[in-house]
Parts: structure tokens; sequence; C-alpha cells
């Protein structure tokens, strides 16, 4: 169905993989069939079958976006895939690689060889091999590096300079460049004679003879006005551009802010170095995004959803290692309170909900902070207001939660010294959990970490070992008969 | 310094946010000493200093984007978050009210007269009118439909029609439709009789007198092709276009995937509804991010940095209270055990890490199958596959988690019988986690519900109580002396 096919939905991915599946099944089918048969040119009949289904895989993704292809061998177990990849043409590898999860990318080039992918990479942009450069082996990378000219060396080793969270790492070199003492003509009869502009070409970045970017023109000014004005008159010199090593997050909350398609990247003169896309940028959200919740679950990354169950339990381990450390250490402290719990046992169903509830609080708090500090909106001038007003809550919470979780422990008990305890020990928990899970995120921010990782970790591992050590301690305090 | 200015950084926001608090601080000092001081004539005394400053806060703000000035209101409390209000004139406050956050919005909404909120809605386009509509009061938004001409009013409450989910309620109505038997001369001429088009419009659309699209064109091809070319022969015809009803989530994946700036939305005959852009996607992905961060940790939704410390109170409780549930019922199970703990206290000490490595491992399992269905990578072909690699997963992590855990107690309390029994406890309770990871993400999908909401507390809930149950129970039936 035509429309189905241009809405692009989820039914027109999973049609195209059935499809792709079904032709997969087949050859798979008439390989072992014709083995099995004893047919004397059995050869000839097999590779004639294998021929008409390799040829109708190959027109299948022929016609599919790189993307979408991309999509089809995430989908695939190992063995499909590698058939699957198999049947995309040498043309359309490069534009694959790039669209496939970074785990997914490297159960396919495995399987390549140095050549091969050296060629693939002559079908790319020299900041497309940039973003494959991570997973190809550095033989090929070498060889691949000769066969680019000088200025493409200096491209690609330019954007391999910067980390994945700068500017650097994210730009291309697919700008535009024109004078500003020329007329629009010019510009006009320029583009004709290229022919093509790159993807996400919303304006021409205007030069001067030391490069430095003087102002924009965007391609609408060139439609809205007359042809015979100067360039110099119609650009626009107030504009937005980025420093090369400026952070990607910061510029990626500019490009949500002033709604970009693309700006240039200038080095500390001024001088035009690249160019960033929307595209690139909506990728590093996506990304950083996927990190950020993973890690809060504890995976340590992306994971193909095909990959052999032993790189998903190395992948997996790093942060369950992590836990089981922190888990025995905080249950520690409740062996060194083993006498009291004996004397008084109702302490051993209470005391997981103390550490719950901490650990909870001290989450809602952290997440909040991450985020402000993620979107730039602490500073020195509201913080001392923020900090109060998280303590004020905890001071409010925690009489609140202490007064429900006391009350809910005399009813189960009948027991008033035990439910005050109780009450008491909430209380001073929640005050600590939001100490916490203000304090480590700030902490982190300033000393130029990333607020968002581990704390959640640390944060349960302290307001555990503190609710046990706060419950336990104040009942052998005042609970002893 | 200029540079600073156009990098548009942190820094750049953080010093016009501390340009506007020295503005504010003057006026209200300035307030005050003239309240104190006896001058006859002080009314006009602070009417002159109140002036000046309120006149240069105002060029501050005229000289700023919305985006910007609704960062700076983000980040004052909340009287001086009015004062600066005031300061912006209205022609900016409809676009400054778009940018704030849901929270800050109700703030700055709550202090408007209707008239004045209607004036400024004038100056806004349905599709932005659409999006501020949830926090305007029903009486002005009346005025405001009756100040609308019928077709602005049939688009709004268009919008309006179509859930916070659907490409309905993203679209805008900027776009830009030609006929196909018109020369690409006949189009520059209508666009510079236009003057200025829309923001982000890089294609132009083609219908025919049904209004159905025909095709695209890119502004791109207006300038590449021969001006006596027809748009017939210049169209893409072959275009990714948008159901109206369709799910916004899969419709931001494939402008990520497609690397799309705006595209047509259609109807079921295919008739032309609106247009897609991706600032408005952007925006989209940031929200449903930002509440799964916040969903994940318990907070309810956005919070104004300044909200009163009730409003927030309020927002946290919710989850709060849930877990004081959870968390009850879960320990209510260690109560029924009491007897078995006053027999082997250290039982209390080693039941919380089986019920924590549970709730680990569960979590990885279900954040990993969340995403992979939000990716749509989860179908009837390989769903069997993944769910087996999970279980051989859980089967590897329990028998080393529980081997560990098992010598982990050995070594602390030198009691076989109890390290068997711990270790058989984390066994199961890793399979339990691993089945209910996997059971309810996919169960609340096959179901049409988001898969990410309240997962991790029933998940947590469930190893909790499974935990508790299993090892405990494992050791009165093997334990007892």
């Amino acid at each position: 169905m035509q429309s189905s096919e241009n809405t692009h939905s989820v039914q027109f991915l999973d049609e195209q993989l059935q499809d792709v599946i079904t032709l997969l099944e087949k050859q798979q089918l008439e390989k072992s069939l014709v083995r099995r048969g004893p047919s004397a040119n059995h050869e000839l009949v097999e590779a004639m079958l294998q021929n008409q289904h390799q040829v109708r895989l190959q027109e299948k993704f022929e016609s599919l976006h790189p993307a979408d292809s991309a999509f089809i061998l995430e989908s695939l177990p190992l063995d499909q895939r590698m058939a699957a990849w198999d049947a995309i043409s040498i043309q359309h590898d490069g534009q694959v690689l790039l669209e496939v999860s970074d785990a997914v990318r490297q159960t396919l080039i495995s399987g390549m060889e140095s050549e091969e992918l050296a060629t693939v990479a002559g079908t790319l942009n020299t900041d497309e091999i940039a973003d494959l450069a991570a997973d190809i082996p550095k033989r090929t990378m070498l060889k691949i590096l000769r066969s680019l000219n000088s200025m493409e060396r200096n491209n690609l080793t330019a954007i391999l300079s910067y980390q994945s969270s700068q500017v650097g790492a994210l730009m291309d070199f697919g700008m535009i460049t024109i004078r500003d003492d020329l007329n629009l003509r010019a510009i006009i009869a320029y583009i004709r004679k290229l022919g093509k502009l790159p993807s996400h070409t919303d304006k021409l970045f205007v030069v001067d003879q030391y490069d430095k970017v003087q102002g924009i023109l965007p391609l609408q000014r060139l439609l809205t006005h007359l042809p015979s004005q100067q360039v110099a008159d119609v650009m626009v010199t107030d504009f937005i551009r980025f420093q090369i090593d400026q952070d990607a997050a910061e510029v990626a909350r500019a490009f949500e802010r002033y709604d970009l398609i693309s700006a240039p990247v200038v080095d500390d003169e001024g001088r035009l170095q690249g160019r960033l896309c929307v595209d690139n940028i909506l990728d590093f959200i996506r990304e950083k995004v996927d990190e950020d919740l993973l890690t809060q679950a504890g995976v340590g990354e992306e994971e193909d959803l095909f990959a052999s169950v032993w790189k998903s339990a190395r992948n997996r381990w790093g942060w369950l290692l992590i836990n089981i450390v922190t888990a025995f250490a905080s249950t520690r402290i409740i062996g060194v309170f083993e006498d009291i719990i004996l004397q008084i046992v109702a302490l051993a169903s209470l005391m997981p909900i103390i550490a719950a509830m901490g650990g909870n609080t001290g989450n809602q708090t952290s997440m909040l902070i991450i985020r402000s500090l993620a979107l730039g909106q602490i500073n020195s001038t509201n913080i001392s207001h923020l900090i109060k007003k998280e303590l004020t809550l905890a001071l409010i919470n925690g009489t609140f939660i202490g007064l429900i979780m006391g009350l809910l422990s005399l009813l189960l008990y009948q027991d008033m010294a035990l439910s005050i305890v109780m009450a008491t020990a909430m209380f001073i928990n929640l005050w600590v959990a939001v100490l916490v899970g203000l304090g480590i995120p700030l902490l982190r921010h300033k000393f130029g970490k990333d607020p968002a990782v581990g704390t959640s970790v640390i944060l349960t591992a302290i307001t555990d070992s503190m609710g046990f050590f706060i419950f336990l301690g104040l009942a052998s305090l005042f609970l002893i008969r």
C-alpha cells in the first residue's frame, strides 16, 4: 500500500523486516534442500536458487533508506544479519554502518576484510569516517588515511582530536562559503554550477580572506531579495556561531533554544572550522539520553539485542558488582546490631522501610538537581534559595512520612516507644537523604564531573546504611529493656 | 565581549541573568530608599529612578532572544520574575510564554489580566496559541477564539482535538503550497512577493485541486534547476509524509532516521492538514525524555525551581505514598517470619541483600526491554529469542551472584547450611526479577500502555517481597534446628 509506505510508520518497518526474513528463510531452506537432494548437478541448481533470492534481497535493500536497512539489520539474529549484510551493495554499506548502533556496527565490521572496509570508507565524507573510526581496526584506518587527500586528512584528524562531548566531534565540512562583495545573482549562478547543496544547507557562510565568519546568508534571502543586491547588504550579521571546543550538551540546548538548522563552528580567532547541523544534534541528544537512562538502570552501554549471552553478561556485571559491594557494606551495619534485633524482632521488618523511603526521597531531590544543572538553571544567586527549599521540603516530608510510619507501626505492634523511634529515624533519614541528594550532584558538578553518573548508586548506599544505622542506633539507645 | 555573545554559551546566559538581577536589585533598592526618605516630592523622584531602570531592563529584554528571556525568567525567584516580566514588551510576551516551562508559564499567566492575555495571543500563530491553551483560563480562551477568523479557528480546534502524543498536536500551518503546472520562475516570483518564508521552510508542498499532496519541492531545487522548468518535472514524488493521528514518538524517530527538517501532515485521504518541523520534534523529544527521567525518579512533573514548598511537596507526594504502601506491604512478609529471625538473627542482615540485588537485575532487564520497545525493535520473530537470552542471562547471573553471596556469608557466619540457603535464594530471586523485568513492560506494551510508567515501582515491590519470602521461606524449611 503506497500510503503506508510513505508515512513510514512502525508497520512499514515491520513489513520490510518480515519481507527480508521471508527471503532469508527461503534462501536457507533451499540451501538445505539442495544439499540433501542427490542431484548430480545440485551445485548448479543451488547457485541458481540462491541467486534468485539474493537478487530479490539486493533489490529490497536497494529500495530502502539506509536508516531502514540499519533498523532491519539490528532486528535480525547474527546469522541472518550477516546474510542480509551481504545483500547490501558496497555503495550503501557506509551509510548503513553510520546508522546502526555501536554494538551492531561492531558485529558487521568484524566480518569485513580490511580492503573492503577501506573501499566502503571511500564512499563517505571525512566527518562520517570519523564517526566510524572507533570501530575500525588500526591497520585499516591507516590504509584509509593514506587514501585521503591532505585537506581530508586534516579534517579527519581535526574531528578525531576532540572528545565526543565537544562541538568539534559533531561538526561536518558541508558548508558553502561565499564572499560579501558579490551580488546575489553571482551566488545563485555559483549554486547552480554546484548542482547540489549538502543536506541541511539552510544558509551560506560569508567569510573574509582570513576565513573569519562575517555573517550568514539564509537561502531564503537568496529567493526573497533582488539578484542585484550585494551579499554584504543582505547577509545577517547577528548570528549564532559555536566554538570548536565548546561543550556539546550546551550547544544542543542552543539548537533547541534558537530553533537552528545549521550553524558555523569557529576557532578562538573566529575562523570557520566546520558546520554543525540539527541532525547531528538530534543524534547526540538521543545518545546522551539513552546513556543516562541506561546508566540509571545500571547497564554499561547500549546492547545489541542479539549479542551473545556472555557479552551481555559482561555489560551488566560492572554495576551489579558495585551493587554487591554496597549492599554487603550497608547490611554489615545490621550485623552490628544483631543483639537489639534479638530483643525486638519487629525492628527487622521495619528497618527496610526506613532505608527504602530515604532512597526514594533522595533520588527525587538528586534528579531535580541533576536536571536543573543540565539546563544551566542553577547559579550562584539562586543556589542558596534552592538548598533552603529542598531542606524545608525534607522537614515537611520527614514530619508527615515519619508520622505515617509511626502510626502504622503503632497499629502493627502496639508499642509507643518503638513507634516514636520509627518516626524519628524516618525523619532523620529523610533529612540525610535530601542532604546527600543535594550534595553529590552539586559537588560532582563543581569538580567538573557529570553529575548524573553514579549518583543513584552512591545515594542508595548512603541512605541504606544511614537508615539502618539511625534506626537500630536509636532503638539500642532508647528501647533496651 | 562580542565573541562570547555570539557563541551563546552558558556564560553568555549567566552574564545576561546577572545584568537583569543587578537592574532589578537597583530598582528595588531605590524604591525602598525613596520610601524611607522624607522628601516632599519623593513620588516624583521615585517615578524617575524607577523609570530609568525600567527602561534599561526593557532595552535588555528587547535585545535578547525570547528563549533567553525565558531562561532568565525561569532562573529568577517569584517576585523578581514578575518585575522582569513587566519589563518585557507585550509584542514579545507571547514568544517568551511559548519558551518557558509549563510550571513557570502558569506563574506568569496567573498574574495577567484576561484582556492582556488576549492581546498577547493576538501576536501568535494558531499553532502557538494551541501550545498555550492548556494554561489559559477558559473565559480568556473564548475571547481569543472569537477574535480569530474562521480558518484560524478551524486550525486551532483541529490541533486541540489531538492528544499531545499525536502528530496533530505538534503540527503548524506554516506550509507554502504550490501547483505542479507552474514553472520555477513563477514560484520564485511568488516567493519574492511573499517577502518572507516561515521558519524551517526547506521545501514547498505541491498539492492538487483537492489539496492532496503530490510531491515536495526542496528550496535547493529552486536554486539548482533552470527557472523555465516545470514544478512537475523538478518535484520529488518519493517523499515522507505523516498521518495526522500518527504516534508522535514514532514520527520523532522518523525525523531522526531520515534527517528531516520539515514534512507534510496528511489525513486518511492524503489531503494536506499541516506541517511538522524539526524544532517541534526536538521540543517533543526533550519533554518526553524529561518526563521519563522524572518518572523514574518518582517525581510527578517538571518543577518550577522557585515553586512554593507546598507545591513541590504535592508534586513529590504521589510516588512517595505509593512507595510507603509497597514498602510496608513487602516488609509485612518479614513480620510473618519473625520466629525464624529470632532463631537465626543473621537472616536479618542478609535478607536486604537478596531483595536489593533482585531489584537491580530486574531493573537492568526492564530498562533494556523498554528501550527496545520504544525503538520498535521487538517483534513477533525475535521476541522468543530475546526472552530466551534474558532467562539464560538470569541463569548465569544467578549462579555467579548466588555463589559470591554464599561465599561471603560463609566467611561472615561460618554456617554452611545458611550459605547454601543464601545462594539458592539469590539464584531464585534473580530469576524472578528477570521474569518480572521482562513481563511488566511487555504486558503493558501489549495492552497499549506506556511500558516505562511505573515499571520500576512495581518491579521493586515484587523483587523485595519475593526476595524476603524466598529467603526466609527457605530458611524456615531447611534451617530450623
